[in-house]
């Protein structure tokens, strides 16, 4: 029997996923590098799902009701490429050819924004299923805030395709805890348990019963599907719909199936096949076709452009309805959908920082955040705050705000979330709830525990998601907890993150400017508070509309060009963040009687200050005038602004358990110390 | 009835536990801050496994077969120095009374190395159980290498405390999930269930069904136990010790039990109780004696001064039979514990950098690390090697390495460990192994993946731990797999870490010296190792001995003090360091024929450089000739070396997906740019 001829016999259901394997092993092939083994082991999976159960329409990934679908193992991404090309999205066979090549639309692991129909950007492994949790989230309190009897206008369902490294992960725990007290029932996770990670047999290091563990954390889970079977994962998938639980279907596989050779094998995992198992491969699928050739039948069947035009269209004209009754809601739900802020927001932001000048308070930052916060939330109703399960101290709470939480009938909509002692899994399902559109989610917990999710917030860097995470009790101005909790290295830290922006503010008008700033940006925010109060600052107009370039000039010398008291032989420039600024300014005076003019620069963000045009920075830091920076962390960093020449006063060491006056005192972080600093540069240079 | 008389009649377990609860509430109370709630709540517990179970010795807390306690809920740490105090370890009660305070043996969390006794450092939640998961493993493994049939001299326990807090931690699942695969049997974990964490009470963010959670791990686990019924805990312990597998006691507890008003409520987790309270408290628990004052009636009960020393005079006698029977063992058993090099250390060492210099090899770093462990691991039987799931691509393994694995029979010696897709468990477990003693650990992973785990970097930094990082696939020469995998801001942002060493050496030779830098040292290093081949570079032996510096000139301009060629009429200097050492090295002849001098310096470690001599620093990097860094990652950290004049060779955004040669092009990370750079640099000098 021909192999056209055998190739008629087979079904349906096998054709498409016989597409999807051949695709994956010669894109991975083309590039000489990719990860087979897992598109091959769940192209029946990908068929049941994306064939009979996902809602999407390939002309419009960014309508708003589609189905979302995670590839938490996101090294499989040629199985996701495959699926985006066959059912219809914008990407060419031409892309999948260049596979892992330098600025095609088919990267290694699939990015968000990178490629039509990807959802969020995976690959570092366990995330793509939090993310999921935010999505799924989102979802349900969408639905919760805006569906309206007999106006269904949020209703859709999100998938996620998971392996064991995504399990063995201890996000996976911290997500899948969460989804489960949350009882978030339209999740559903597909488990790929072809018992195979890149070491080879996973029984060896991880034997969990991973059932009975989805179990614990109130998950419904479908046991022992065989996942080759299309039928049986569409029944497990039909099964989930009405669960009213997050869904974990366990689907036995064999990983690189249809490689005569490899499968179940750990050689398959993340290697080519090599020409020859591709020829193999080939014969026993009984697939005839050259690389990157899909047959016009096998083609039509996995077609889903038609059918998702008209599920979007019946959507729309649902939507058209919904906005006849509810024209305010229908508004606001674009507007949320769409990530656009309310039309009176710039007037919202100059009256709030015109109340915190004039209230002029001295309070901890944290504190001049929640007051932020209660002002934010009124003309934005799409924040969505919470803690790592410290509200109390971390202050991200607000009076108007509404505990999120499940209870017998499911989950009960709210605006604040505690999210527990998780702090990365918080923070990857701030990134999924931040994907998914209609809501700004911040989260809490203390700066040094930004460790915790250090790659969560990358991620959100990577993606450019407006996620904002706040950090209160940075640094050594936490106090007795010690240096198991006091963070010095992490400002500096987190300003290498390409993308991310990080504030230190140093009295209440500058906190408020920086979550004005954060609200605004396209991207990630971290917002670095002090536990302890800080005083305010005197500006004018000009100053507080400098705050958000980043850097500016806080407190001028006497002259801008030149000194003006004969006894004034040296001028220097203080830079300060945060709860240093204080400091900065309190050495001025001192310098002053010691015959050095002090300009004091306030920088409460590095980012956004080194986006300033030349002439900006330029001005605020004047070649030639020797520089002092002043923050309590590691100095390296600080280089990079006051050169060799200059000086830092900070700490390189780790803190001590001890009351925070102490600790300043300590650590030599007081004005005196900066007036030595300042004395020791201005000598020098002169 | 007088409060004396009372306390007549209170059961002497009783008066155990409320000696612990005073002196947590009243420290507390002294330094207006700290966490009575959980020395409230688990003072029973504690007492039936101090008093009951737990073998130690508080004249010697170095013995090496005492039992392991970890506090991993930290924040209770005045429940700890209770018991160090009573027992009767070096820890005065004047210590107790300086509280928080600075330079007191009593920090806010509980950290080894300060406090007599403190086995680690805890606070950061999760990693307690998750280093107490590295302890037994230790153990378990020095048991199965050193004992002898009728010789059991490695024969001890680990205990650990945690709170719901460790128990939502994704890193819980991590450390329980692998101890359950490996049957970890004398490990025993008690739960304070109490149902509160600081955002009060956690059914509403966490609910699972914790034991059958850890059932599902393969853990024995004994529900329901009364925690503040000391009888109940001691029979749960003594079935814990049979089981055969890893134990988690459940223990129901009431937060803050013992005070009147504030039991039961989150109030009391973390703020002392106030005066008032504290009267009540000890009129309700019938303790009529002033702060800090422990009737010698209840001292005597806790004093385990005489018990230790008959435990481990015991101990001493049978070692002693050990050594007369097996004396090259129990030598080797006493230099291992006590963390020495064998005698021909240096020797080896020696050796194995003349062997790499002379071999010449031109191979990927990680390779150069292979081979690198495989003559280690014959010098060092102490070695005990492994992987986060990436052996294949990490090349921590070698050839006489045995895999650690159990069966049936429970747990199987090796020297190698699969520590699944578990990078923040395995650093934690790591440094477990390490603060037990007995073992050098390593682990591998991708470096971006060091931000899973970086707070337990931080921590091995903090306590100072022998734990050696492997983290290959530096940088964009990791290609394909593309941004999320690609590290730019890593090794930058290791830097900032205190204490920790990185070392991202650049040829065979570097990456030996690197291997032994770190195994020399008290306190972690992280080696970032290339995936792709580098060329090797020609040194001469004082090159060769100054690596150990970690900067260093590689290749000198012609004449050190002056140009010796007429067109020569600038110098520049070039640090690099790893993949761009050649970079550096290429660059050299070009800039000859554009009359420049350059020097190459390598900088495989710059903390390491940053320790040496200013006379060492100022010869290789003299002061006045201008300096350009070359380095694949984030730039800004390097103007510490090149000051605001210099130039830097770097990335500042995140890679891209494409083949690794195609992307050192796209980022300008060439020799050209090295070029063009030092170009840019002599002119501006000029």
């Amino acid at each position: 029997m021909s192999a056209v001829a055998e190739s008629i016999a087979i079904p349906d259901t096998r054709l498409m996923a016989d597409a999807l394997r051949m695709l994956a092993i010669d894109a991975v092939e083309a590039a000489k590098s990719g990860h087979p083994g897992m598109p091959l082991g769940m192209a029946e999976i990908a068929v049941a799902l994306w064939d009979r159960h996902l809602k999407h329409n390939p002309r419009n990934p960014a309508w708003p009701d589609r189905d979302r679908f995670v590839l938490s193992n996101g090294h499989g991404s040629m199985l996701l490429y495959g699926l985006l090309h066959l059912t219809g999205y914008d990407l060419p066979i031409d892309e999948l050819k260049r596979f892992r090549q330098l600025h095609s639309k088919t990267p290694g692991h699939p990015e968000v924004g990178v490629t039509p129909g990807v959802e969020t950007t995976t690959g570092p492994l366990g995330q793509g299923l939090a993310n999921a949790v935010g999505m799924a989230l989102a979802e349900a309190l969408l639905a919760r805030e805006f569906n309206r009897p007999g106006h269904v206008i949020v209703d859709h369902r999100t998938y996620v395709f998971a392996g064991d490294g995504c399990l063995m992960e201890g996000i996976s725990h911290e997500a899948a805890s969460l989804a489960g007290t949350l009882k978030l029932d339209k999740l559903t996770v597909l488990y790929d348990d072809n018992g195979i990670s890149i070491d080879g047999h996973v029984a060896q290091w991880f034997n969990d019963d991973t059932p009975a563990r989805f179990a614990a954390y109130g998950w419904h889970v479908v046991r022992a599907v065989d996942g080759h079977d299309a039928d049986a994962v569409d029944s497990a998938l039909q099964e989930a719909r009405t669960a009213g639980r997050p869904t974990l279907i366990c689907c036995r596989t064999v990983i690189g199936k249809g490689s005569p050779a490899k499968a179940g094998t750990h050689d398959v995992h993340g290697a080519p096949l090599g020409a020859d198992e591709i020829a193999n491969t080939r014969r026993a699928l009984g697939w005839p076709h050259p690389p990157f050739a899909i047959p016009a039948d096998v083609r039509a069947l996995w077609d889903a452009r038609e059918r998702g035009e008209m599920a979007e269209a019946d959507w729309s004209r649902r939507f058209a309805a919904y906005r006849k009754h509810y024209p305010h809601e229908a508004a606001e739900f674009e507007r949320r959908t769409q990530g656009v802020l309310p039309a009176h927001w710039r007037d919202t932001v100059r009256a709030m920082l015109r109340d915190a000048d004039s209230a002029a308070q001295s309070v901890a930052i944290r504190k001049a955040s929640q007051q932020t916060i209660a002002v934010l939330a009124r003309a934005l109703p799409e924040l969505l705050g919470g803690s790592a399960d410290l509200t109390g101290s971390n202050l991200t709470n607000w009076q108007a705000a509404i505990d999120i939480h499940a209870d017998d009938a499911g989950l009960q909509g709210g605006n604040y979330l505690h999210y527990g002692v998780r702090e990365f899994g918080m923070s990857a399902v701030m990134n999924g709830i931040a994907l998914h559109r209609g809501h700004v989610a911040f989260g809490g917990t203390f700066l040094t525990f930004s460790d915790y999710s250090r790659n969560a917030l990358r991620m959100a860097a990577l993606m450019k998601t407006r996620s904002i995470f706040v950090f209160t009790h940075d640094s050594i101005g936490l106090g007795e907890d010690g240096p198991t909790h006091q963070s010095v290295e992490h400002a500096a830290s987190l300003r290498l993150i390409p993308g991310l922006d990080v504030w230190r503010p140093c009295d209440t008008v500058e906190t408020a400017r920086a979550w004005a700033s954060a609200i605004e940006r396209e991207g990630p925010s971290c917002l670095l508070l002090s536990r302890q109060n800080l005083p305010f600052v005197t500006r004018g107009g000009e100053q507080i509309d400098a705050i958000e370039r980043g850097g500016y000039v806080l407190r001028d010398w006497p002259d801008a060009s030149l000194p003006t008291r004969t006894q004034t032989h040296s001028r220097v420039v203080l830079i300060a963040t945060g709860s240093e600024v204080s400091l900065a300014l309190d050495a001025v005076a001192p310098l002053a009687e010691a015959g050095i003019a002090a300009r004091v620069v306030s920088m409460p963000s590095t980012s956004v200050f080194d986006r300033q045009p030349d002439a900006w920075r330029d001005a605020v830091l004047p070649r030639g005038v020797p520089r002092v920076a002043v923050e309590a962390g590691v100095r390296a960093l600080w280089r990079q602004y006051v050169g060799l020449e200059g000086g830092v006063v900070g700490i390189d060491t780790f803190g001590e358990s001890a009351p925070a006056g102490a600790l300043f005192e300590h650590f030599k972080l007081t004005a005196q110390a900066v007036v030595d600093e300042a004395r020791r540069v201005t000598q020098r240079a002169a």
